[in-house]
Parts: C-alpha cells; structure tokens; sequence
C-alpha cells in the first residue's frame, strides 16, 4: 500500500506524522531467536541472518500436532483510494496475539522493482508493520535473487541446448520461458537476443519479465516439500518442439540445478511484527497471472506452530481469495476456516461513483452505492463454503455516519463487521480489539471450504464457472489465439488444471473503468499461458503487464544512506 | 582452478580420491561466532548468515593498532596445466597459522556463472579448502545479486532518463553501462533492447555482461568505505550526450540509490578454512577488465585482524600482482610486504614446449626451457620493490628430479623457494611448513612496494611503459577506435587515472601461444574503456570476453539435490 492511501489518519489527529520508516525504526526488536523460542521453534531449526531475521529449516520442527486454522484476509475490489489490505492482516493478528491466541502471520516478500519505482512496499504501515522493514523491502534473505538465478539458468540451458545442435528440435519462435529480473525496466519488455553471428547464439524475439511474473516464483509458493519442488520444476514447459510438442524443463536436465539454486530460499523467513508477533514472510507471486499468495510451505509451517494463521491473497476477494481456495488450497492443507474482507470508507465511495480527488468530502448516499461491491464479494465467499467478516479499515477523514452506515449495512446483509484502526495505533493497542473478537467468533463455527469448480471440468467450462458465478458476466469471448492454445491444452492433457485468471483487479469485468458490482458483461480472453509446473492454465484478459515501468520520477533517485550508513527516502 | 589441476596426487597416492564436496563435508566446522572470537571480532560486530558465515561490521570493530603484513598470492603465465593458487593461498595460511603466526585470507568470491558452466569453483581444492564450500560457491551471503541490483538498477534508471524526455540529451548509441546477470549466457552478449514501439522505450543496441565483469564490482572491491563506495558509484560514466560529453551516474541522482542497495554486501563475510583459518571472502571482479582481487575492505579488515594476510591476485604475477600494486595499492594501504609465485612442474612444462596430453611424462629438459617464464616473473615481481617467493605446488606426476630442478634453478637466480602439498594434506598438514618457514623469512626483511608508474604519465605512456618494463614487448599500436578514446580521456581529465590491461593470461604478450618468455613483439590496444568510478582506464587488447557461454554439456545439468535436500554433482 502507498504512504498516501494508508496515512490520512494524520489529518485528524493533529500530530506531526511520523513515516512508515520513522515507526519502524522507533520500535524496539526482540532477537530473532526469542520470537522463535515463543513461536515453539527449536533453536536448530533456526538460521539466521543478522539479528533479527532467520530462516526455518522445517524438517527440524516438532512432529505436527493439530493444525492452526487459517484465517485469509481478502478485500472488496481494490481502487486507487487503497485498502490497506497488508497492514490490516498485521494489526489483525497482533490484535489475535493479544486476545491471548498464539497467533503467526504468513506474508509475501515485497518485490524490490516496484519499490524503487513508486513510493511504497508491503509490509504493512503505520503502527502495523512487519521489521526490520528496510531489510524485508530490499534484498532481505535473498529468496527473490535465487529465485530469479534459478529463472535465468533455465533459460541458458534453453538458448544453449538451441545453440549447442537442438536435439529436441525447440523451435526458437515458440520458446516459453522468459528471463526475469526484480526490477521495474521497460526496456527489456521486448528484445532480441542471440545477435552478433554464429558464435553468439540463435537470434529470437523473447523479453524480460518481473522476478514475481516468473513461473519458477508460482512454483517456489505451490510446492510443499523439496521433492514437490523439484518435480515442479521439472514439470515446466520451456517451449515446443518444431513439431509443435511441449519440451519441459526435465527434457533439459534442469531441474536439479534449479532445485540446488532454490534449496536456501525455500525455507520460510521469520521475522516480527512492531508489536512482536511472529511473522513468515515468503515468496511473492504476482497477483494476476499468478496466485498472488506467500508460500504454501510458509502457510503450513505457520498452522504447525499456531493456533490461528493470519494470511493475505492479493487484490479482491474475486481474484485473491479465489485463486487461494481453488489452486493454493487444492495443493496445499492450507484452507481457510474464515475470510476476512477489507474496506475502507473512501473505497466505497469510489464504488458509489466519487471521483479520487473528492473522496474527502462525507458523502453518505456514496458510501451505501459503493457497498454492491462489498455485497457482492460477501456473496462470493459465501459460494466456497465459507462466512466473511467485514473489516472497515478506518481513515482519518472517515466520518462517524459514514462509519456507521457501513456497520449497518453489513449486519443487515447478515455479515459479521467491525471498525479497525490498526495504522494509526498498531495491533498491539485496542484498534483491533473488536475485529478480533468477531474473528474469534467466526472461527468458533468456521465454514468447511470448497473449490467453486471440480477439476474434471475442462479449461473452457472452469472460466465460464467462473465468469457466471463470482464475476457475474454473460459470456466469455475467445481470440483466435486462445482458441487455438484450449485445442493445444486438451491435446497435451492439461484439461485438468486450474485457472488462474488475469484479470483487472478494478472491477469484477476486464473493464478496469466499471466499479460497484457490473453485471452482463463479456470477458475477453486473449490468451491461455499453460504453467505445467506451477499447475494452472493463465487466462489473460485485457492487457497484463509482465514487467513495469519506472515513472518520470522514480522513488529510487530519492533513496540514500545517511551518514551513519542507515537508510534513507526508502518509505 | 579445476577438479583435474588440483587432483592428480591421487594417481601417486594410490588412495581412492575424495571429491573437493566429499573432503569439504567430512570437515568439522566451528560455529563461525567461535572463529570470529578467536580472531578478535567482537560478537556485536558480527552478523550470522546461518552457522557458518557471518558479516562484520567494520565499524564495530576495535580501533587499529599495527596493521599486519600483505602477503600476495600470484603465479607463473597459467597454463590449461592448472597451477592450484587459490588452494595455496588456503594452504600457506593454515600453514602459517600451523607456525603461530595470527593469520587472516583474504579471498575473492566465486561467480556462479562459470559454476554452473565448467566443473570447479574457487574455494580452493583438496584439504585446503574455504568452508562451507557449497554455500561460498552458490549464493552465499547474496553480495553479487546485491551488485547485480545496483548495476542494473543503474542501466534501468538511464534507459528511463532517455524514455521519459532524456532532459541530460544522452545519445543512445552512446550508452556505456550494460545490465547485467550471474550466468554464462551467451545469448544476452549482444541484443537490441527497447522494441515493440514507443510505449515500451527507446530501442538501442545493447547487451549484458557476467556480474564480476560489471563496474560495480570494480567499485565495490576498491571502495576502502561506504562514503567512497557512494562517491566512486556516482563518478561511474553512463554515456555519453549527443555533443560527447560524459554523463555520469551522480548526473542522473543514481549513486544513493546503489549504495543503498549495497549496504550489507559491503560488510566482508567471514567464513573459515578446513583447518579453522580465519577467512574474509569478498567481492571478485573480473581480472582482466577489471583488477582481479577480493575487496578493498576485506584487505584492510583483515589487516586489522591478523599479523600475516594472505591474498591472492588473478592470472600471473605481469596481471594480477602487476594490478594490485598499480591499481589496488594506490587505492587502499594494502601494499604487500611479500609476493609468492606459485608454479608447477607441469605448467612449466608447457611454457617450455610440452603439449598438455603429454605432461605426465617425466621432462627435465622442458621444466629447464620452461623456467624461463618464472624467471621473468621473478624480476618483474622485483621491480615492484618486492622480493618474491617461489610456491612450487607438487602435484602427484612431478618427479623428484624435476622438483629439484625447480629449487636449484630458483636457488641459482637467487630466490627464495619450496615445494608445497596442501592440495593433499592440506595445510593443517607439514604439507605446506616448509613454504612458511620461507614466507616468514621473506616476511622478516619486507620489501618496500612502489608502483611501476607516477599517475602524472599519461594513459598511453603508462601502457608503453607496462609493455616494455613487465610484458619487454618493442611495440604498442592501436586501432583507430583506441586513438579516438585517447583523444577523448585526455579532454575529460581522465589521462591520469592508472591503466588496467586486459590481455591473455597465457602469455606475457597479447598472443595466447606465446608461451615461455617472449620478447620483441606489439601489443595491439583495440579498445579504451574508461571506468571513472572504478578509477582506471581498461586497455583492450585482442578479444576479451564479458559474457561468457555454456558448453555443450555444462556443469549445471550433472547438479541436484539429494533425499537429504544436500548438493549433489557441484564438484
């Protein structure tokens, strides 16, 4: 979330404001070991790295005893107005530890492209953060560099078989894989490699992605085991032959050294909260042509060393929570007992039709417009088995009507809702004491959950599933193209893989422009990306960016390091 | 070095051979807070990165008193014979430390590029070895992804300068940094970056190098603190504007953000010898475009630390040492008080004619013709000021005749000499006593080092003096493209930085089959790369390679993870 969308409560307190990186620097660590110790993690299950982070090797754990249960924090559909999804998933589960449960939180690690572009990361704000948060927002314990070497030794091996005599027969035009960096660089989006003559390679059109668009990066946060891993990786179609047949990444020979690449980086990250609640910080796909949740591995360590699990998907609960239930959920023990689902005052608005730079003004009438949205997202949940909790993430400029209204239309929709004011105050206060209290009680009874479509389904018939049944369209529009790819998928024998929709996240169509909760709509796909390994089928709608681009003025020329060699202009 | 240099004492032994892996996982380390203690880091100074590695925090450290004498680590014109040199270094510091003297090594890191392409990495072989090797040699504390980011965090901010209105007026032809990656990947040596129209940049010609090849690396090993790591980053020249006139990285507001990104990477990682030596390994830049030693820092830390450190320099002694003295020395207080040359019987043999399938034959006649090239080393070396020492590293094929050939020749042109056999005993071992005693004489009556030439010369008099005093060439030309740059640092103020060669390692002339100790040839310079943050003037001659390729069956393909999740076929 940005600084901008989570800070307004400055405006009514009347105090100077401190940034994000301010409070984060002001609290007070624990070691790394003592967080371990209270979470019930032996000492020689430890790794650390530097005071306060360290890894989890999870085979020295404790045999599993009962599982905590998972509580998946979600949101309505996202606008520019911000949630404040992350920092909510903090405050809640300090707010959980303080009501006296043992409480772990299962994160994703920021990207850092996106963080030298625009101002902001993802470890929450305020006084509910995620520390140390420099560490976590930069290289932290360098998953994501090992994720991208394991990325890019792949596509060497691709390019050098291609150059070294093609046994297989790759066609170079049809390779799949794409190398990948963690930055924000427009100019790699579309290249061409392998110039320079003979001796330098096979010249082909290809590009570089974002580290989190990466494959190996959904991978990494589906498998559940090393050996889960490795036969993922393998599983990767890296192209087609001339004869148009898929060549996977064990053709090559390259999962093992892939395996070898990721064998640190797979095991989950401790950290701590400002208030001291254990975190796994771990993996980070993207949200829209990926699952766009930390690692199943994190979520399952966490349910072993907890009682209740507190975990986030990205964007709204039509994509996030969706992709959690149906892909994450089908390949990992980590379904959700409840949902919680994130609004703001000020996204509702936007919902009801307000424009982003009048979103100060109290507009009651606004508010209850917006809330189609909320409802509708309360009746998606309701679809995979499980009862939503509204969680009104309050902003300074929120009025107490407008508060109310929420509250009230919440309850007369049946739903479970409470105010939380965690930026402001941190979980470790009372500003999520009541949330707390309405999670527990939705956990008392938790919903027994169920994927919305069985995987016997074909490709086709999951996203008109889909389509009808959690975004409310009419129909779905194929491209030539995709069309062509669906014959492709039941000829290979993928017909039985989840979708992994990539979609806007503004709106439940593919129109970014249509908030509240359209209906009738067509759903354009233009194209199907089959993910052997990671195990879905990518159905991208609209144009989806695989790798951003800085603005004019990127937050990176701000950053520095001060006199002492401490961080400065990060956040 | 690789596998087959370091391992022929196994055919002599009769043993079976273990494995570098096999011997490295028999050793039994100490947890590395103990060695850091047994060196006088104190624990707050110390940072964990799992059980056996550590940063230090140089500031943290007790401030210097006597700095401990440089002992540098060079080597005959290397042949595909191998010469073992960074197994010496191990060897003769556990060695000295075997004698009482308070030792430190300081090492470079090893690229995970040329690892995953031919078997062998830079840990050293045998039973002197850096520990834990499989980490050292994949990932390790993440310094060269850290160097990746910066670099290529670096080349995306310019390509956004010119796609957001290029306010500086860069010519795009005329950008001079390159991203780049920790692989072998021929095919991003030469790409067009930039395509699929305006939206998506400004196309151009470009391409990557490996990371040890990128200038940030340069920087990073010669930046003696973090204040002049971020002016060093902010002097790196960029390119070039359409009226020629450099554009550096500071013009473009990147330094801080660079420096930021390397904050940790910049603290040396303590790690340890199979014989519990104390060890910093740290940064490795390439060493012929660039000056081919572990970091500045590192150096002068572990002076700080240790009565005696042993470090090494890349190629031969008319590279590697040639540019720790021109180069590192003037910019660091790391001059050495001692160089050892390590040589073998075998590459003596080539250098006096022998092919390399032939070198197990017994062939005093061609270590005699051979000796040649050490000769010439032994008076350069001296002409630093420097009294050399001879490493003859034995090897199980050198027969007793030939090794005494070595000593008496050596002996007769009046250098100190010993035969060395930590490869197989390991320093811990006798193998390598013999070798200190010598060292420690050597130590005793320390040379004064001076650099070979004022910095007031300019660039081109500074390469004719090189060529006649170190390489005895007759002749410099250079290419018409040469000239130009010549013309162009001498308006840019840049004619008094030192000169880095980069020329063939295999011979003292730019002719990879001149062996021996050739005389009257030219030296073609075919390019001038100035690197004004690095602080030198790389001079190009023949063709050097900045990304390198993988073979027809790379290394990467024989490596996996066992049931255990350990490392399998790394070497």
């Amino acid at each position: 979330m940005t600084a901008t969308a989570s800070s307004p409560s400055a405006n009514a307190s009347g105090f100077p404001v401190l940034s994000d990186l301010e409070i984060a620097r002001a609290a007070t660590l624990r070691p790394i070991d003592e967080i371990a110790a209270s979470a019930g993690i032996p000492a020689d299950a430890l790794e650390l790295y530097g005071r306060y982070k360290a890894k989890i090797d999870v085979g020295r754990l404790p045999a599993p005893g009962p599982l905590g249960q998972v509580v998946l924090v979600s949101a309505i559909s996202p606008t520019p107005a911000g949630e404040g999804k992350s920092t909510l998933t903090v405050g809640l589960a300090d707010s959980l530890a303080r009501a006296g449960k043992r409480t772990m939180i299962a994160l994703r690690e920021p990207s850092l492209g996106p963080i030298l572009g625009m101002k902001g990361g993802a470890t929450g704000g305020g006084h509910s953060q995620v520390l140390p948060m420099e560490d976590i927002n930069l290289h932290f314990t360098g998953d994501f560099h090992a994720i991208t070497a394991a990325n890019n030794a792949l596509c060497a091996l691709v390019d050098n078989h291609i150059f070294q005599g093609n046994a297989l027969g790759i066609d170079p035009r049809r390779v799949a894989v794409r190398r990948v960096m963690d930055m924000n660089d427009r100019s790699l989006r579309d290249i061409v490699t392998g110039l320079g003559g003979p001796g330098q390679g096979v010249p082909r059109e290809t590009g570089f992605d974002i580290t989190v668009a990466s494959e190996v990066m959904a991978v990494f946060c589906l498998a559940s085991s090393v050996a889960d891993l490795r036969e993922r990786l393998g599983r990767i179609t890296v192209g087609y032959t001339y004869a148009r047949q898929p060549v996977t990444a064990a053709d090559l020979g390259a999962a093992g050294v892939m395996a070898m690449l990721l064998k640190d980086a797979f095991k989950p990250n401790l950290v701590q909260t400002i208030a001291g609640t254990p975190a796994l910080v771990h993996g980070g796909p993207f949200a829209n042509i990926a699952h766009g949740c930390n690692s199943a591995l994190a979520t399952m360590t966490a349910r072993r060393l907890a009682d209740v699990v507190v975990t986030e998907a990205g964007f709204g609960a039509d994509l996030g929570a969706e992709k959690f239930i149906d892909i994450k959920a089908r390949y990992a023990d980590v379904a959700p007992a409840a949902v919680v689902l994130v609004a703001t005052v000020r996204a509702l608005k936007m919902h009801g039709g307000v424009p982003k730079d009048q979103l100060t003004a109290p507009d009651t009438a606004a508010v209850e417009r917006g809330f189609e949205n909320l409802v509708r997202h309360v009746e998606n949940v309701r679809k995979f088995g499980l009862e939503p909790v509204v969680a009104l993430n309050r902003f300074g400029t929120d009025t107490a009507e407008e508060l109310e209204t929420v509250l009230r239309l919440s309850r007369s929709a049946g739903v479970r809702a409470a105010i939380a004011d965690v930026w402001g105050r941190g979980g470790g206060s009372d500003g999520g004491d009541e949330l707390a209290r309405e999670v527990l009680a939705a956990l008392e009874s938790p919903g027994t959950c169920r994927p919305l479509y069985p995987l016997e389904l074909g490709v086709e018939e999951k996203i008109a599933t889909l389509v009808r049944e959690v975004y409310r369209g009419a129909a779905v529009e194929y491209s030539e193209q995709a069309r062509r790819t669906l014959a492709q998928i039941r000829e290979n024998g993928w017909n039985g893989l989840p979708v992994c929709m990539a979609k806007t996240q503004y709106s439940f169509s593919d129109n970014p422009a249509l908030l509240g909760a359209p209906e009738g709509f067509t759903v354009h796909v233009r194209e199907l990306w089959p993910r052997t390994g990671a195990g879905f089928i990518v159905a991208v709608t609209g144009q989806i960016m695989t790798m951003p681009g800085l603005p004019k003025e990127p937050a990176a020329m701000r950053m520095d390091l001060d006199d002492q060699g401490r961080v400065t202009g990060l956040f």
